[in-house]
């Protein structure tokens, strides 16, 4: 790709979204569902080519086209129904000693954002994924740099969008596709000074570099970066006693659930060492010797799985338990489990890195106080898993209290990879979890990352966007003079 | 101050954190409101200590009071009523396929917060202005540091605010107050890492250096700095035409309230020129050359904003057209205003550079094309104002949409210097008005800057927070499987 031609890509992505803010809100809310149509209208040869550039398997990957025909659907309604726009009121005074003006408050669109998608869900958080329609939702264009570990799975979901694009009548700037072959190109599109937001799933490294071009533009612009962590778990006392040999089988199918590649994959569990603690790691050695390797993504994340296992393995008091039975083939991705102590843990910031794949790290604590002390030590989480009784809870709540701290989603006797597309989903945690801990990458609230509240003060009511007239035309909920109400004025 | 004693202070609010995230939420609710009798019980020792200080008179200063003690009680009542909670319920669905657990969200305090003042609001926009009061409202403890401008006015709100949390009931670490000698000690206050957020309102290059130490941490933190901006004024042709007596005397009432010390001063004026603008330059200028000049906040913004207009003054194509009678007093500030053509405008960007006075330049259009580039080339800004007829909104659509892409709150008929506390109130625009275009720092919606969501998933019911049980103990509106409701699940 030329710099030509990102200068061209991108002058129409800005008459995109010139445009876009002038169509009524239904119009957006059509497109979605008509993008949401075009890809759940695609035939077998989707998922085919995602298998066979992904090694994911077929069940899978039919769930997670469902997955993601649901996320333009979901936020589509979430826009229809007025919920990313935030809509209040503040009625005029006139009569006040100094007058009131009326204020009115909607979220507008940032403008044309770029998206780097993930190589672990080419669906879901790729080309077609979250963030491309929370973007559309928000009203702005998208340029989205097509992920290199599955190009012909991009490109069948890139058509599939500017079919629907077509298809509601918007102009072809509000969804381009490029292929870039360098790093350098890649941070050319994240300063180009008409991107204003930039939505990204993948690694820590990458992200940061990302975050680091946003920050040196002219004009800073919002990375939305969701880098992955190692999710703990905290397995206490009471329910350890209870119930070790089910919690170590849940434990090892969450573990290696896709070969550990998800980025709430549990990679590290922390417990107090007692007698009960061996009979649980006995069970999950059991579970991890039994799981057949499976092949990872590409070869590269194979490679870095197996090097950054050795590496973890190397670290000083790190004590290797389980290995599934056979790595043989390349590329593939064996379960496996080691060990350190509280102590061990607490001089050494490595022992925090993400080894992606289906590595498991048990931190060993003397004591209650421990636990404490390398919870706070924690870096900041997507998730944090408490495997706990009721009892637990009540006699751990400074525990709690730190482990909310440090995450962005907590969970009680459940596992972190399941991350559901719902309203009250939070995916994202503080730093180094994501960029920006006050945003969520999935669930309709997504949306409100590409937008910015704007006020309108004493506004002719027929110039007003829809969700700020008089007569409420689109139904929605607003808060009117502090009151939350479906009234018109 | 030595650094050991910034240690302690933060190790205090630290842990006010921890302690104050245990407490119920109307316990801070109460704390908001008992800071508010606080301030609301000071005598005339404030407001006396603030003219003094701050040049600012006397009934200006009494408003200012009132305002800061409406700010703690209606951003209470935005906490009582769950508005900064933003609390949603995704109930469990078991039948399922693949089970969907309960999944619930509220928003929990960043952490510490820094808070660094104005100088032109000793009240309302320092020690216990709205980013404390917001910061507070979030659950944050706060640190601020003093602004000093006005360090005696600080103290007395600084001991107005420790007797509210002492009464209340809340630890000593929830709101300091640091007098520091030097910048390299305000950055160690942003640098250190019990600090989660930051709370700016000043000048650009003061806040750009806040963020780039946030930005350089090892954990990264958000820095929400609202740095002013010139607030443009399009005076639309059919307007001029009506009204242009009227309009100039309104125009120059704006841009000398306060001696133009507001961030919301409307510095920029721009307009097609055609023979009408003649008549309303002449108006304005009888205006301004009959305004007292009037004494700034201090000796150093009187000598920076005649430097700073010496500057405007001598760019390419700039002339003065009017100045206020005298300016013969020391730290006086005269009104003045200039003129200079759209062309010379657009290829200068030094003529968008904020004056802190009371300084308007107009910038002369040939047609309504160069208005429109005009705008485009615009920074961001905290505001836009239209001077128009409904006529003029209607036959001006490209040029409105453009102005609302480059502000944070657009007037139409009326002027930008009143900050309306309310709701629907956005204080906050596109970069370099504010460093952060998704928040507002006017209004209880200001709270969020130092929220960020936490999701619980199948958490037992009374170890959750208040806002998320099933019973609603609060009262509160939630979205729950979507819809929003008061109801009790």
């Amino acid at each position: 790709m030329k710099l030509s031609d990102l200068d061209l890509i991108l002058e129409k992505a800005q008459e995109a979204f010139v445009a876009m803010n002038a169509y009524a809100l239904r119009r957006r809310v059509a497109l979605m569902n008509t993008i949401a149509d075009e890809i759940e209208a695609l035939g077998p040869e989707l998922v085919q080519t995602a298998m066979a550039e992904s090694n994911l398997p077929e069940a899978r990957l039919n769930g997670e086209k469902a997955r993601t025909v649901f996320q333009w659907r979901s936020y589509a309604e979430a826009v229809e129904k007025g919920y990313s726009l935030d809509a209040s009121i503040d009625t005029a005074n006139p009569q006040r000693a100094v007058p009131k003006p009326d204020i009115r408050k909607t979220n507008v669109g940032l403008g044309p954002v770029a998206v780097f998608g993930a190589s672990n869900f080419p669906f879901a958080f790729s080309t077609a994924g979250g963030d491309t329609a929370s973007a559309i939702a928000a009203g702005c264009p998208v340029v989205v740099k097509a992920h290199p570990g599955h190009p012909k799975t991009s490109q069948i979901m890139a058509d599939a969008i500017s079919r629907g694009v077509a298809k509601s009548g918007f102009p072809e700037g509000t969804f381009a596709h490029i292929f870039t072959d360098t790093i350098e190109e890649a941070q050319a599109l994240v300063a180009h000074p008409v991107i204003k937001a930039v939505g990204f799933t993948g690694s820590n490294r990458a992200g940061l570099a990302l975050v680091d071009v946003a920050n040196k533009r002219k004009e800073p612009i919002p990375v939305f970066a969701e880098m992955g962590s190692v999710n703990p778990v905290f397995l206490l006392p009471g329910k350890l006693n209870t119930a070790s040999g089910e919690l170590a089988k849940q434990y090892a199918g969450s573990l290696t659930l896709g070969v550990g590649q998800f980025c709430t994959n549990p990679g590290l569990l922390i417990t107090e060492d007692n007698p009960a603690l061996d009979g649980f790691i006995e069970a999950l050695n059991q579970e991890i010797v039994n799981i057949l390797p499976a092949p990872m993504l590409n070869a590269g994340i194979a490679v870095a799985y197996r090097g950054n296992r050795e590496k973890m393995i190397g670290q000083s008091g790190v004590e290797l338990v389980a290995v599934a039975a056979n790595e043989a083939a390349d590329g593939h991705g064996a379960a496996t489990v080691a060990t350190v102590s509280g102590v061990d843990f607490l001089i050494n910031d490595e022992l925090q890195t993400e080894v992606f794949g289906p590595f498991a790290l048990i931190v060993k604590c003397r004591n209650a106080e421990e636990v404490l002390a390398v919870t706070e030590k924690l870096h900041g989480q997507l998730t944090a898993t408490l495997l706990a009784t009721s009892e637990d809870l009540a006699s751990h709540r400074e525990l709690v209290a730190s482990i909310q701290n440090k995450c962005g989603r907590i969970i009680f006797n459940n596992f972190p990879t399941g991350v559901e597309v719902c309203k009250s989903m939070h995916h994202g945690g503080p730093f180094p979890s994501s960029s920006n801990s006050q945003f969520t990458s999935v669930g309709p609230d997504a949306i409100k990352r590409f937008t910015r509240p704007l006020s309108f003060q004493n506004w002719p009511d027929e110039f007003l966007p829809d969700e700020l007239k008089n007569a409420n035309p689109l139904g929605i909920w607003r808060t009117v003079d502090n009151e939350i109400t479906k009234s018109a004025l």
